[in-house]
Order: structure tokens, then C-alpha cells, then sequence
């Protein structure tokens, strides 16, 4: 570890929208920062992109060490299993490809984009001083990393915290995964998405239907919390049942490895602070034994969007 | 750790129904044992067949290393916090009461059942060499225990591991804990039991309901295990369906941790392994992603009932 005023380190985070490459300082402070729209079509594209992002927040003749998460399964030795947003790189090793695209020979650390967000928030952000914790992206999906004894726990094969597929409803609407009910169709962006629509479609939305023009197939998840906010009760009861998923979801992660913290982050984090408060208090009515343990307690993620991205410099400074 | 050739350990496995208490010599082997019925009525007499246990097992003058394991949930400290079976101990401290009771001062170590029983497949049976690894206990209800990177994970309050009472079925059978749908109302041995019931009543049993004298609310879980053993299709089925629930509730575990191996153990060994043909082809479906990640390997406890006693010799001898 480098502890050098200057020593810097450069974090990427592959979003399935975007790109954000940062430069932190050895305070973990973000010093310079570049995003682009991620290329999805081809891996030529995509190196082409993180090569013009390296290139451009390395300092002088400084090669900065470097790490780069991005959703899906990696496995541990930093290859590319399956990243459902952006499949051609199944297969991949982008720390060799990236290397041979700059001419040097840098360490690379790849990382799950959960798993760096974990880190961050670890070492600067939500979790500070708690060794037990999950972290919960909602975005798309829902992804997770976990933290035991203050080390990020990747399991067997690198595919530890895919907890958006534990399946809460055998009989529930079918995910893209090939089960039914899995977590991410009740909690995620678009499982508030679909709760919102159903809820429109049967009636229950009235005023949220009215305002966006009629039709109650096009109310999306933003509409819903906005107008719980402002105090309309029947979003209010919408935002309620996606809380009561997002606890039930987490109440099963707690019974499987029993953290102290539950963090929530990703990409839709606005929604994270709007299901928090029902969440928190269902979560304390559902874990098992509850009135004989403690609280397990639940907090948005403090470094927001840059999270994975200050993640992945800390683990291509510090190594793994 | 001793390794004197006569140095033994203690261990105790506290079940619902028995008490187990066994010597083991330096290289684990069995070297005596002793079962009492469990008192289930106070702690006074739990406690005296505690001690009369390890004044039988002490060897001559020496005061040998102890390691008790009990069901339910074990605070890091050792103090009990629940015990489904057992809830006379809530608040007990063992270790405390029982070395006043033997008036020495050993070491006691007091442990999660099946925390016991995996450290004990880890070290002797069918985890021997494999450092991510899960063990499901089967019984009356379903338990289980972690080990990730070759140590157990107890979590932040010592209890990870409670797997039964992820809910697989949000609408499902009411489960004691207050949940409906838990995983143990399906896989275990009571959850077997009641497939297997509601089969017989559904008239889906013929042969079996016949064999066991007409009445279908009569049928039991071991009918069908038998049955199906002897080729009976209908008993097929259950034995089917209770193991696509077994698979159904171990791949929800492997989408948050990602184990190599699960071994199957606990009261209930025998139906494991009726179960594990159908579990295992379930699994293979049934996981994320399992076109593209290894298989997780399912395996039957190799120590069977004296996992739990081994495990917490070991403990008792070697420490946490």
C-alpha cells in the first residue's frame, strides 16, 4: 500500500449504462473522474473505451494502479463467467486484454462491482467499523457482496452475493434466470416497476394514473415514490409492499449468514431511501426469533454512484 | 492443542430427544460413549445429565477437554439466546453452570450443533480438504452451518446458519417461527411428513396408505422413503417432489455464498439419502447460471449421528 501524499490510484466501474473511471488519492478522496456511455456491442469497443479512460487519469508518467468492477459473476482469478447486461464479455480476462491494449504491464485487479461498493463503503463510507455486513444493490436487478470478519467473503467460485435470485415465491412471476419469483422481480428497479404497473392496472393508483395522462400500463417506479412522498396513500401502500419484499429478501440473506448491517446501494438508490423506512420496519416483524435478537440494521450506502468505482482503486492499490 | 498420544477430548451433543457424549482420542476416533434421554422439563436435571455424562467419560484423575453442542441459536459468547427444543436454556450459560456443578475449571466450549457437525466433516468426514462448504442439517426442522475459506462463519451474534427458516413460499404453510413457507416446512423431516400426508389424503398413495392399514392421515415420511426404495412410482413422486424442495432451498443458499460442496446431515441421514438422487438432478437446474459456473457437489454426512459430539470434542480440545 502506497502511502505516498501523491499515490493515487485509478478505480473503474462498468455500469451496463455507463462507464466511471476516478482517481483517488491515498485518503481514498476522489482527486479527477471521466465517464463514458459503455459500448456494448463488441469487447473492442469496450477495451477501446477503458483504454481512453486508463490513459486519460493516469498523472504525468505515473502508471496508476488500477481496478475495475463490473456486475456479474467473476470468477477469482479475474475471468469473466456471465454478466447478464453485458454478455459478450463471458469469457474474458479484461485485466490481460487492458494490459496489452496500454503496453504496460500494471497490476489489474477485476472485481465484482457489488464486492468493490462493499470495500468502499467498508473502509470510507456506511460501514465503517462493522466486520459483519451485506451490502444490497438495487438497480436493474439486485446484486450483493458479503463481509465476515472484515473480509469480503467471494465464496468457492467468485459467485458468492447473487442474492437477486434467491426465489421467495415458487409460484411467482418468471425471471429471465429461468425460476420463478426470484427476489429481483418484487424489490429491484423494475420489481418496483412491476408492482407499480400491476397496482395501476387493478386500480389502485388513481391520482399516480391521472397525472402521468391515463394510462395505468405506463406508470413506472419513479412515479410511485415521488407521489408517496408527497402523501398520496395509495402509493404509499405500493412503496409499503416493495418495503415488505425488500425486507422479506433480506430477513432470508440474515437467517442464511447473520450480519450486523445491511447496506443498500446501486443504481437505484433514490428508491433505497424511499423503501427504507418500510423496510426497516418490517424486517424487525420478520427475522426469525426476532424479539430474542438483536436488531439487524439497515442503511443506504454513503458513497452513492461512486461507490464501486472508489471500491475498485482501493483493490488495485491494495490488492485483494 | 495436545497431541500426547492418551490426550482425549469431551464432546456432548445435546438432540432433542438424546444426549450424546463421547471420548475421542488425539486422532478422533471414538474411544468411549455414553447416551442419556434428553430432560426436557429443567435445567436442573439437563444440567445433572450433563455432569453425570462427564464424570463418566473423565478418564481416571484427568479433567479432559469439553466441547458441547446444542440446537438453535448460540450467542458468540456461549450463552444460549433460543432453543426451539430446549427452551428451557434461553439466557443459560452452560459452560458457567455446568463447571460449578463439576466444581473444576476446564475450559467448556459451547457451540451450534451443527457448527459441531461440520467442523467435524471438515476435519474427518466428507469435507476433508474443501474450504467452502455448507452443511444442511436435516431433522425435525432443517438447521445448517458455514465454513467459508476453511473456517466457520457464525456471523455478527453466532447465528448464521439458520437456513430452515428462509422462506421459499410466501404463501405457503404457516411455520412456527411466525413465517409462512419457511424451507423447513418442505425439507425436513416434518416437511416430509407432510408432503407425504398430503399426498395419502389426496389419494396420490394408494399402495402405501393400503400397506400401512387404510388410514392416509397415517402415512409417515419413512413409508414413502420405503416405497419408493422397493419401486413403488407414487412413492417416487414424494420422494421427488421433497427433493426438488431440498434443491430449491439449497440453491437459494448457493446464490448468497457460493459453496463448493453441501453435505447433508443431521437426525434425518436416512432420508438424505433417499432424497439425494432426486436433489442432486434438481440442483443441476435449479442454480444460476449453471450452464456457465461448476456444479456444487451435494454429499451425505460421512460421521453420521457422532458428527455433532466429534465436532464439539474438537472445539472443546482445540478451541474455536
Amino acid at each position: 500500500m502506497s502511502d505516498a501524499p501523491l499515490g493515487g490510484a485509478i478505480g473503474i466501474d462498468i455500469g451496463g449504462s455507463k462507464i466511471l473511471g476516478l482517481v483517488i488519492a491515498h485518503n481514498g478522496t476522489v482527486r479527477s473522474r471521466l465517464q463514458l456511455p459503455t459500448p456494448k456491442d463488441s469487447i473492442e469497443d469496450l477495451l477501446a473505451a477503458l483504454t481512453r479512460i486508463v490513459e486519460q487519469l493516469d498523472e504525468g508518467d505515473e502508471r496508476l494502479p488500477l481496478g475495475i468492477g463490473l456486475p456479474g459473476m467473476i470468477g477469482r482469478g479475474g475471468t469473466v463467467a456471465f454478466s447478464p447486461h453485458l454478455p459478450a464479455t463471458a469469457g474474458l480476462d479484461p485485466a490481460v486484454a487492458l494490459c496489452r491494449l496500454l503496453g504496460d504491464d500494471r497490476e489489474i485487479v477485476i472485481e465484482n462491482d457489488a464486492n468493490c461498493a462493499l470495500l468502499a463503503e467498508h473502509r470510507l463510507g456506511a460501514a465503517q467499523g462493522i466486520d459483519d455486513v451485506v451490502m444490497i444493490t438495487l438497480g436493474t436487478g439486485i446484486g450483493g457482496a458479503l463481509m465476515s470478519d472484515g473480509t469480503l467473503r467471494r465464496g468457492a467460485n467468485g459467485f458468492a452475493g447473487e442474492v437477486g435470485h434467491m426465489v421467495l415465491a415458487v409460484d411467482g412471476p418468471p425471471c429471465p434466470c429461468g425460476a420463478k419469483g426470484c427476489w429481483e422481480r418484487y424489490a429491484s428497479g423494475s420489481g418496483l416497476a412491476r408492482l407499480a404497473r400491476d397496482a395501476a392496472v387493478g386500480g389502485r393508483l388513481r391520482s399516480v394514473t391521472e397525472a402521468i395522462g391515463g394510462d395505468p400500463k405506463a406508470v413506472r417506479g419513479e412515479d410511485v415514490t415521488a407521489a408517496a412522498a408527497l402523501g398520496d396513500p395509495e402509493a404509499q401502500a405500493v412503496v409499503d409492499e416493495a418495503g415488505w419484499w425488500l425486507a422479506r429478501g433480506i430477513a432470508n440473506v440474515v437467517c442464511v449468514i447473520d450480519p450486523e448491517l445491511v447496506v443498500l446501494g446501486g443504481g437505484m438508490s433514490a428508491a433505497a431511501l424511499a423503501l427504507l423506512p418500510s423496510a426497516t420496519r418490517h424486517l424487525g416483524e420478520l427475522l426469525e426469533g426476532s424479539q430474542r435478537r438483536p436488531k439487524v440494521e439497515l442503511a443506504v450506502a454513503e458513497l452513492g454512484a461512486d461507490a464501486g468505482a472508489i471500491g475498485a482503486a482501493l483493490l488495485g492499490r491494495d490488492g485483494i
